[in-house]
């Protein structure tokens, strides 16, 4: 499946739109342009809906929000849906403050998502109202393992429905969903958790595949998904003794840079359950 | 021409206060400290006018433009004008929203600009009050080739007469103009495209150049776009099988560290018209 | 002293939240993350307070304020106090305007600081209430230097004193002083002024150590500008003669990311007074 997904987003090279953090929005940018998309970066009400027009699809991302961006999310949001626009929800740090838990759930109720991806303690976060997360990472009783994948992917396929949504949650072994299907993912490397964004790259590029891939939006979000873990492992591979988490997050972006779909046919890692 | 100009700026260190998007600021300050000028960001209405004083020079860039952030604009353009300094337009994603297109009017009614520096659709919308841009990269139907070059140029020169300003209008060949004379510059690789902020950066630059020169502002300007376009074919040799567009973006700052006039002098490619 | 509190931030694996500039943020994320520490931004005035509360600890950078930054500061500075959460400011550009000069001291009229990192004018700046700082960058004319170390740690000391917190005045020479022992670091390279924010990531790498440290303060301050300047030393030996200054940054990183305490025994250079 990776050839035709691949292919869509290298010729229709969709222009994404993105309310976003200002601390991984740079990396976010290059990760767009990297897998072959077009980022623009636009967060004053004033012109969401304009931008958000000439755009193919959306990325809102909750991390360092304030009254200013939350406004302007559900503005573009709607905006996005009226035009049939996929948009994609990276709830950062849901479940760490109301006004984060709170504007998760206000883009829930108002706006149509076509994904949501976070790290499972968002993703409860989302489904019960309440949770905990410290910081953007995973809390650790609630990483996903062997152990608790069957209990991870029923929940996850639950949220999913009930949202009628595709679901990504992304850890140790990520977890891809419409509610019926459901991709496990094995790839990644460890160290990726020690760089700033990494989740929020994978949500931008997702945009990007789900948005040059109407038609297979669970598929393209497993394949975004994959070509970031295999590219956790390629760069992983490239560094040196001296190298660390800096060097690691520029060669994880040439990575997806330079990322065929042969290559991740060779390198994806995956179950269907 | 080169050295005199590459000395001024390592001599004179000008410090440039910008005002810039949060996607590539942190590319605009360390391209600054590469060329041998010195950033200062600060954006807050109640401080532009006092940092805007102590620095030599001011880079207005429209990108993620908000209400809060075009009135500090306009207030440091103002005081920028007021003390003689230098100021720079970058007019990001003029054309994509009504909210860009009309704070870039406003900006070229209430100040004077030293140089003007955008793709050609960007500066077709500050022209004519329309047109159209796609993100922040050129359409592909305005782009400047050997065949638009003639029009183009006659364009580019007649804007910068109009607001008697030096203007740049980069893309696959770069035009830079005082209204009289014409720099075409072949310098570059295509793969700078795929790099967030290689125009914000230009920009930011530029604005160094030109605070240095600042009896020379055409040729100062015309040196920033080749040592940009420069920077970018020496970062593109260095790369391996491996590198993507982040480690491109590492290296054409890196080329720029190092660049000497007498490199420029060499690799410069450019004509007169 | 190293191992201990290297120990200490890799096992406590500190949640710091910082309040900080767009410029430098993403940098001062990975730096956070590279030392075993784990950052989390945030700057709505109405989540800080919960935020800093799931923190261990706080990080607060004038650069880049603004009105609803500035507010917010005050808010997560005081809850942190009241948790008894260690609290960093760096006072960037305290001196170049008014409003930051303002903030500057309204922030140490509200918050008890554990530790004031910033450059001799911007520490100036907090003492006086009058000085000068070009940019962020200290002046020539008040860089510490072998000849005027005498007078920099007393004038250090006193500062200490008067604010019953940690003072680091980082330069060509560092000193570090809770007003009574003083450390002079010599560790470092002149080339880290030519990029932008490694103030800004010793900021954040210092709220990490201090965080983790809670009865060493003073060492754990020092610690973390010996490892920092010890960075600056094994990144810049790693340059070749295309590197600059991109490069530079992403190596600096990358030795914090593979410092051990081994390491810094071996290449601390200080001295105390």
């Amino acid at each position: 499946m990776f050839k035709e997904i691949f292919d869509n987003v290298k010729n229709k090279k969709p222009l994404i739109h993105n309310i976003t953090n200002y601390v991984t929005v740079n990396d976010c940018a290059n990760i767009l342009l990297a897998c072959g998309g077009s980022p623009i970066m636009a967060d004053d009400k004033d012109e969401v809906e304009e931008i958000t027009a000439v755009c193919n699809g959306l990325n809102i991302n909750i991390g360092t929000l304030n009254k200013r961006t939350i406004e302007a999310m559900l503005i573009a949001g709607k905006k996005a849906n009226e035009l049939g626009h996929p948009v994609l929800l990276d709830p950062v740090g849901a479940g760490a403050s109301k006004l984060r838990t709170e504007t998760a759930f206000a883009l829930l109720k108002n706006i149509r998502f076509s994904v949501i991806r976070g790290n499972i303690s968002e993703i409860k976060t989302l489904y019960s109202g309440n949770g905990t997360t410290k910081g953007v990472d995973a809390d650790i009783s609630d990483s996903v393992t062997k152990d608790t994948l069957d209990s991870a992917v029923a929940f996850a396929k639950s949220f999913a429905e009930m949202n009628n949504t595709i679901v990504a949650i992304t850890g140790a072994i990520d977890i891809v969903t419409d509610g019926r299907k459901a991709f496990c993912i094995y790839n990644g490397n460890p160290m990726m958790s020690l760089i700033t964004g990494t989740g929020c790259q994978l949500s931008a590029m997702t945009s990007a595949f789900v948005t040059a891939n109407p038609d297979k939006p669970l598929e393209a979000t497993a394949t975004a998904v994959m070509a970031m873990g295999l590219a956790g492992e390629i760069a992983y591979q490239r560094l040196n003794e001296l190298d660390g988490n800096s060097t690691y997050r520029n060669y994880i972006i040439d990575a997806i840079y330079r990322m065929t779909p042969e290559q991740l046919e060779k390198g994806a890692k995956y179950e269907l359950r």
